[in-house]
């Protein structure tokens, strides 16, 4: 349909080698699917089913009276300065802000080393097409954020799973892995993980297992590249930056630390920071300065104006507390409506808990269900390289209000019970009445 | 320095494949070099040079106290929605308006084909990745934008220049080239051009040879990149995008169309726009997604507002108005002060213009003499893929106000004439003084 033939007169191997319209296309974007969240997103917008796919945060967590305010100062002494071209690193003063976050998590990180960047996803990007050559290996929790799978898959990366656990990440089984791929002959760059909070699990990985994960990618000459956006979200002092420092904090040179203002403040702005060692960032700022030239300078003027205010820290301390409220909720909902078959996370932090059904339960198929029934959630198959996860999924309890949250979790509740007639696997059935602790 | 290999030991081709630090670098990354012009404009930051070297708007080109009112206004009533996530295609009303504004030069675009992206070079990047794998050959105008190269460079592709003269691209060379690459071979892939106001030439390409252009592409499979930041600032109606619409007008169906707001309104607020066949845009949207989800949202919608309270209209026709007597007043300059020996471009639109200097004079050479005397300008072997370019250089008389581009042509002359007695070819001395027509 979209192809053009007519023309073609393509002669492999011999003569004039003309191509067709379709062999215009590169190996990254024969790769490329679509990512399921997104598309599910199109099919949400402007129905009233309940959300919890989505992995934006709450319109209520945004400090809006107080963004309009400093805003409206900013904007009323506007100068042309911040609607010209800006420094491919980013706003001086951001970075140097961005140094503050960073050791206030005990990662002493200088300011040459940050990078500013369109929002995580991008510097995902540009950790990639720094390190990774088609067929190299990036090692990654199984489940992980599917936005990331896209990304390394894109760059035609191989994809490792390594198992997590309520610790986070296995790290004997990574070692052993890793021991086993390089052994192959495999070119293995890149750990990547989010150690906190982590997306979609839930899970936190112990101060231990991240020591030994340093210690793992020393021995076998990784880079880690540790996705952080979650991390001031916790919802328990024993989970703060503070006391749980990101694996960037044990060793800087051996990390690329990534993180951004999206979830503490508002995605809509765009802006993250990364930091890492200087032969990295030096090729980070290389590799923007060809793909972009720069992330948004007003986005990153308005945010320092935000961080000096202290609209950034009233904004964190409102969102941790209204998304542990919010996980609380969903918590509660579930244990109140769900069979005793299925199983769920019990996140510190985040946006994110993990939903285990029974085994044979396909969670892909059962969604279709689910938006029938009136909820929407993200099946688990599409977080894990491994072919797993098919029996999952993963609920956002940040977006939607405790009472929809319950909502939702009843109809969950309700899909799983019909599925469970449906598809003549019992397991469900009959438990769905009986109240879990 | 930045390589830690005590841990190193690899043993090549056999044995555990473990990498040393440096080889965690990808192909793409080795290839990566500094932008000479971002890397001047760090020299030049706070020095009182006076930069021509730039590709900046000028500040005064800035509708400042209408954008504050517009933002103001904006801001006051500020929904969160603002403050999400955006579609990865873009802010769906600047994407009709973008429509509209492709149809005023003779586009026939369609909403569903228009994806919104983080600036032109962002835009560069994307088509960029979506046709090209390592060894596919880009042709591109002699000379052409230092970005571009950078960028298609990063990609591993193969650049291949084409020259071009006052009428634009020499497109019966380009058929003979590519006839030629094509019989040895080679996968040529895409023709990027900028056919309007040419950055750095200041050309622009006849209408005939754009239609010559569309159908060499057509009968050799080719796709067409066409770069189009400028078009809207002609400083003659003959050069207006109504009277001579850009190769896109021709034939939508074979080009990848790319331009900007930050030309005609602000760079600042990263926003650019590009149109393509439905085959190719699906797949910019999909790597867009995975690359960096969106451009930044709020930025879109301070556009939409713009565009929508009249702002970017009378933003173009001022700018327009400023660059029209900003060219004019180099223009003088150089025939007042410049050696007959030199030579100039004379745009009808656009920031650039491209002088030639006597053959043997090295203007790379000569740049530190200039910013001795004063001023800066980017020497002309950074525009060509061909190793050509030696003896020019680019002068952009956007940014600087007349008096200061009198006061650089000048200081280019002193430059010359000093570079001239020093490096002992007599070309210039003696007829410095001499008025030229």
């Amino acid at each position: 349909m979209y192809f053009d033939h007519s023309l073609c007169f393509h002669v492999p191997g011999r003569g004039r080698r003309r191509l067709d319209l379709d062999e215009l296309l590169s190996g990254d974007a024969r790769r490329m699917e679509p990512s399921p969240i997104r598309e599910l997103a199109k099919r949400l917008r402007g129905s009233d089913i309940i959300s919890l796919a989505g992995g934006q945060p709450s319109p209520e967590a945004f400090p809006l009276e107080e963004i309009r305010q400093v805003l409206l100062e900013f904007v009323g002494t506007l100068q042309p300065e911040v609607l010209q071209y800006g420094r491919t690193a980013g706003n001086e003063e951001l970075r140097e802000y961005a140094v503050r976050i960073l050791s206030g998590k005990g990662i002493g990180a200088s300011v040459e080393n940050v990078v500013l960047c369109n929002g995580s996803q991008r510097g995902l990007d540009l950790v990639g097409r720094i390190v990774l050559d088609p067929g190299d290996v990036v090692v990654m929790e199984v489940p992980t954020y599917s936005g990331a799978i896209a990304c390394f898959r894109n760059l035609q990366a191989e994809l490792v799973g390594i198992a997590q656990d309520a610790e986070g990440m296995r790290t004997g089984d990574l070692e052993r892995t890793v021991k086993k791929l390089q052994s192959a002959g495999k070119r293995v760059k890149l750990v990547y993980t989010i150690p906190t909070f982590q997306n979609p699990s839930g899970a936190t990985m112990s101060a231990a297992r991240r020591a030994e994960l340093v210690e793992m990618a020393r021995s076998a000459g990784l880079l880690i590249l540790e996705d952080d956006p979650y991390s001031d979200l916790f919802f328990d002092e024993a989970f703060s930056p503070e006391r749980l420092p990101p694996v960037a904090g044990i060793d800087p040179s051996r990390v690329a630390y990534l993180s951004t203002f999206s979830k503490v403040l508002a995605p809509g702005l765009r802006t993250a920071f990364m930091h890492g060692p200087p032969w990295l960032m030096r090729k980070i700022e290389l590799a923007a300065q060809a793909s972009d030239l720069s992330a948004g300078t007003l986005d990153q003027r308005f945010i320092v104006e935000l961080c000096r205010s202290g609209v950034l820290t009233r904004s964190i301390e409102k969102a941790r507390e209204l998304y542990s409220s919010h996980c609380r909720a969903l918590q509660d909902a579930l244990t109140e409506f769900m069979p005793a078959a299925v199983t769920w996370s019990r996140p510190h932090g985040g946006l994110f808990m993990w939903v285990e059904l029974p085994e044979k339960t396909d969670a892909l198929k059962m969604l279709d269900e689910a938006l029938e029934t009136g909820v929407a959630y993200v099946p688990g198959s599409c977080f894990c390289v491994d072919g797993s996860g098919g029996n999952a999924l993963r609920l956002c309890f940040a977006e939607q209000p405790p009472k929809s949250l319950r909502l939702g979790a009843a109809a969950l509740a309700t899909t799983l019970r019909l599925w469970d007639i449906k598809d003549k696997v019992p397991w469900a059935f009959g438990t769905c009445e009986r109240k879990r602790e």
